[in-house]
């Protein structure tokens, strides 16, 4: 039987990276989550099935799908944009988003091998309830905003185990509060530093009362270059080691999906800026943006509700560039935050082959941060 | 029982630009087509199914897929690159071809909602065929490059009738000669001018030799502005419109998928001179590349075979910048071509709610451009 | 003695293209220039001295200044955005457009070899006329936007005859009203398909009243590509040729510079889209974006005044995408009628070597225009 | 007088990064400089003349042209690549290098008033050693790439001293060999983290015997970020700050250009990976590419000479992109080092109105960075 876990009920996590010594810059939102932005709303949906051989099509299974809904169960385009930091990966339907400014469905996080069934799914869910915005024709279409890391290390990916149902869940289930995080939704079966990672998110409150949140799909990262707060943890801690061969062990090094959320009023070209920081965030950790990496930000502001009606001018708030530095520093911020603690969350697990991804031990990162 | 037809039984089309007094300029490949350019395979895979009155998910169905295979059924990446003229519209692959420089999948058309389905069908073909390079861990993944224009003017679209299998059978019965147009595969519902639209195509042969070829799935065009040769033929024939409240009558223009190929040895960055000419060859007919409109374009090379090994420096040929002239000139005619080739070839087709849309009528063409 | 004719001393113009049997679409603002757009001013400074062969730094000189001011001379920066059709030219200043959806200096339009006088010579305009935003601290600068194209052909372009007086003379003497066409400021030495090309604008007035405008300096295309209507008007009208061996004969195939000004609200990113579609407008003359072309567009709105402070946030308009297809089609044409009005408007020169270009002769066109 | 130095005569700086314990990562060339690279020229030309009171074109002058020649001098385009991560800059030529997939003229660094003028310097350059290849029919023009920093907080940059012999001295100067560092050339008056900055550079040797250079003009960064090897120096040292009310003082934070040169065969789109690289060294030492910052970045490769002649196909060769990892790498680690480069071989500097910045003091480094 399938086990799948939703964001509304809330597994023990780990541990978040504010709970280490990390001199983490910047005050987070109360949940120091993406949800922290008015309106977001997170579920997530986990599969896990199986274990020992891996019988394509049977398993074991170790995947899902998380899906951010920038406000909710409504629709109501947000203004948006995109960065590709290195595109050796997916994120369907940012054609239109960069042409329009606006994302117009929800942003679905799933693996490379599921973006298909999960980009149809997502329209057929926007038929059922009605989110969509026919023409007077009636007609109407859409290019939802699917994303994806591998997961076939840990995970039958070419078993194609996650179906439309597990989409809608997903979709159904979002809602917001508190995100669960690491071996959920799209993250159960990522690897990070050569760590189990997965989900991870992080906010900041920021002048005027704003709120700035990331969310990530961590599943990048070489473990000779994983670095918290200036520490060479990656050096430090060399064994533990997933198993030679895979993808994490140095031929693969990737991919990271990084979702921003903002409720200041930025426009398309601002939220542009604050997509392209995400990779600095990145490089705190380690990161560089490897040849096999998918790194893709989408940034998204829930300000300027109404703003993508049909008719009439629209009346705008816009924050001026000379104000966008917190914001900038902040997605930099939040970014790395959501990293580490993806990768604290995460619990070791084993997969197709019985093969074993560890989770970053606590303890031994805990000494290495002591002062 | 659906109708299937494929590349391979051709069935009687229209007619083609060639046959009108259309000063076209260039000298076309012998079949005028995309396949033209050696290596390059197509298959239709056509849906047509029921009539009457819409029952979302019974149809009727005019709908397909249509795949464009730059080296057959092989595995070794072509160098490509892709513009965005105007992105109402989905085309997925596009990180990684940019970032890579390469075209690793089919090139796969379908309908808007469908996207999805064919995008994970051409893994499981690519998986089924080993059609891949694993890592040397077996590990690899795949972003298909999968594109799409609305048919839901005439086809059950959020039926979701198109099904893995079918994409199977475009790929499978791909091959190279003659390549049927109009009402076929992935352009069986497409709507162009206010006329029914579809598949078309067009070929030039270049200095040195060389090939270039074009192929489209038009779906776009108001009809007050379709001109051919510089004859204001949408003015003239002002007849013969779609009902009223269709996405063709005004509200939705859009949109055209252009496939170019080519067998010189242009680089990345010079294919992405070429895909960035296909818009002047829709302006050529009228376009304007509408609000509405998913104008997007990828351009190929089948030149510098294995350029994408893993393994070593490889040896390239690169055609001088100072000999492109031809090139983007070809680009512009085949994609003009291609959409008059479409227009002629497309027959009159009733769908949807006996909803019909006309063909351009050969005869008042004929007597509209006679000299 | 050099001559310096500006904007306000008209001089007489051969003829524009509504003079002749021309079906252009579409209702023309009362100038049917880009000073239609409410706030936009233009001055020329045109630098025409000596005859006979050509002494690097002595002559003879036929080139010049074009300045466009979005908002006359004050500074409140414009939204902006630009499209770089085919790079093979210099439009300097967009780094800082593209990022911050802002235009803060006026366009200059001179000859490739002076764009840097004239940038420096912004600068210094701009601190005279103190046309710049200081922080507290006192500290500004600037990255004016020059753009150019080649006048070597009849200009002694590396005897670098453009000196700041004449840029600040050309920024100076701008106004609104009409605008002088033809072979006069920064087009003064230009050659289009082979015939004597330089400054043209055209406008169009669009639903709720807005304006748009359009400014080309045009130096492109290849003789046999020029199309007018639908008509060969360059396979018509093959002689008065250029001599052999120029860059208007075949080698060097470009460029054009395409200013574009609305006064409806658009964004940065909206205006991208608008200046995405001025190729398309040459495209109706028959242009392919040659590769030796610099076809370089930048698009500005009038509308938002104030958007660019530095404190607070501030409240916009914006345009619905769905409202952009009459501005889309706009800037299609009045692209279209500037080049026209260039070639209508520029008389036969003689320059360097007594080279000399004809002019597009009004009998000859009218003849094969008419119906 | 104003003082003139050059790449030849070597002063004394006052250290590297490699002088202090920091754990840089990599192998460095010989001389940790961009000149590591084969074929690769640098010279400077450094005017620094008067003390005291701002007077506009009377001084002081802190201000200077660094030249960077990808093959020395000699006219043979290098395959290049832009990136601009935060455009509050200046870069000039860049329109051409995208289209083309060339740099054809050296990379020349001033300040942010005086581009213009080096832009045309760099042009008669070219005219005068014949450093360009002309059209048959004799024609030829040039876009030369010039970028900048912003030097007003201590030179008189409204005064314009940079003049075309200067930008030609640091041309013809520019050698091979050691490159000196910090207050010299286009570095000569700039500011980075609050301390003094200017030119760094620094190497990496790759895989295959390949060597990777940087080099900066560092003029951006807050204090409070300055971060060293994971070390908060900015937050340590909070003394030593220039005077209230500069720009380095929290107004303007930025700007950095990085020059990327690599003898390894890349091609444009790959060379764009690695521009796409340098914030990330940014980073790592605190960057965030704040708002007013002009964060560009080139890219280019000395392999494949000839690649750019003009007739027949070329025989290039290309590194996979699987062998890419090591040279993104080696361009995040070659651009951090290159920054600490530039902040410890500045010295402290008075300017305009005695305004005073410190250098970045090494005994408090040395301490903070000890074990």
């Amino acid at each position: 039987m399938k086990k799948r876990r939703t964001n509304s009920k809330k597994p023990p996590t780990r541990g978040r990276a504010r709970d280490f010594p990390i001199p983490l810059v910047g005050t987070t939102g109360p949940l120091n989550a993406i949800t922290d932005v008015q309106g977001v709303e997170v579920g997530h949906v986990t599969l896990i099935e199986g274990e020992g051989r891996l019988v394509v099509g049977r398993g074991p299974v170790r995947t899902g799908v998380t899906a951010v809904l920038p406000r909710g169960k409504t629709y109501d385009p947000v203004f948006a944009a995109i960065f590709s930091f290195n595109g050796n990966g997916e994120m369907t339907g940012t054609h239109w988003v960069e042409e329009s400014g606006f994302l117009e469905t929800p942003v679905v996080l799933t693996n490379t091998h599921s973006v298909g069934v999960a980009r149809d799914a997502v329209v057929a869910w926007q038929l059922e309830h009605r989110l969509y915005d026919p023409l007077a024709s009636g007609h109407w279409w859409s290019c939802p905003v699917v994303a994806e890391t591998y997961d076939g290390v840990l995970n039958d990916i070419n078993g194609f185990h996650v179906k439309p149902q597990h989409v809608h869940a997903a979709l159904n289930e979002a809602r917001s509060g508190p995100v669960v995080e690491g071996n959920v939704g799209g993250g159960t079966g990522m690897i990070c530093y050569g760590f189990k990672g997965g989900i991870g998110t992080a906010s900041r409150v920021l002048p005027g009362g704003h709120t700035l949140g990331a969310l990530v799909q961590a599943n990048f990262g070489r473990r000779g270059l994983l670095t918290i707060a200036g520490v060479p943890v990656g050096q430090e801690i060399g064994d533990l080691l997933p198993e030679e061969g895979s993808p994490s062990s140095g031929e693969k090094d990737g991919s990271i999906i990084v979702v921003l959320a903002v409720d200041a009023p930025l426009l398309p070209h601002q939220l542009k800026r604050l997509a392209r920081r995400a990779p600095l965030g990145i490089a705190r950790t380690g990161g560089i943006g490897a040849n096999t990496s998918g790194d893709l930000i989408i940034a998204f502001s829930t300000a300027n509700p109404g703003a993508a009606g049909r008719i009439g001018s629209k009346t705008l708030q816009m924050l001026p560039n000379d104000s966008l530095d917190p914001f900038l520093e902040a997605a930099i911020q939040a970014t790395e935050e959501a990293i580490l603690n993806a990768l604290l969350a995460a619990e070791t697990m084993v997969g197709v082959n019985r093969y074993k991804v560890y989770n970053l031990p606590n303890e031994r990162l805990g000494d290495l941060l002591a002062p």
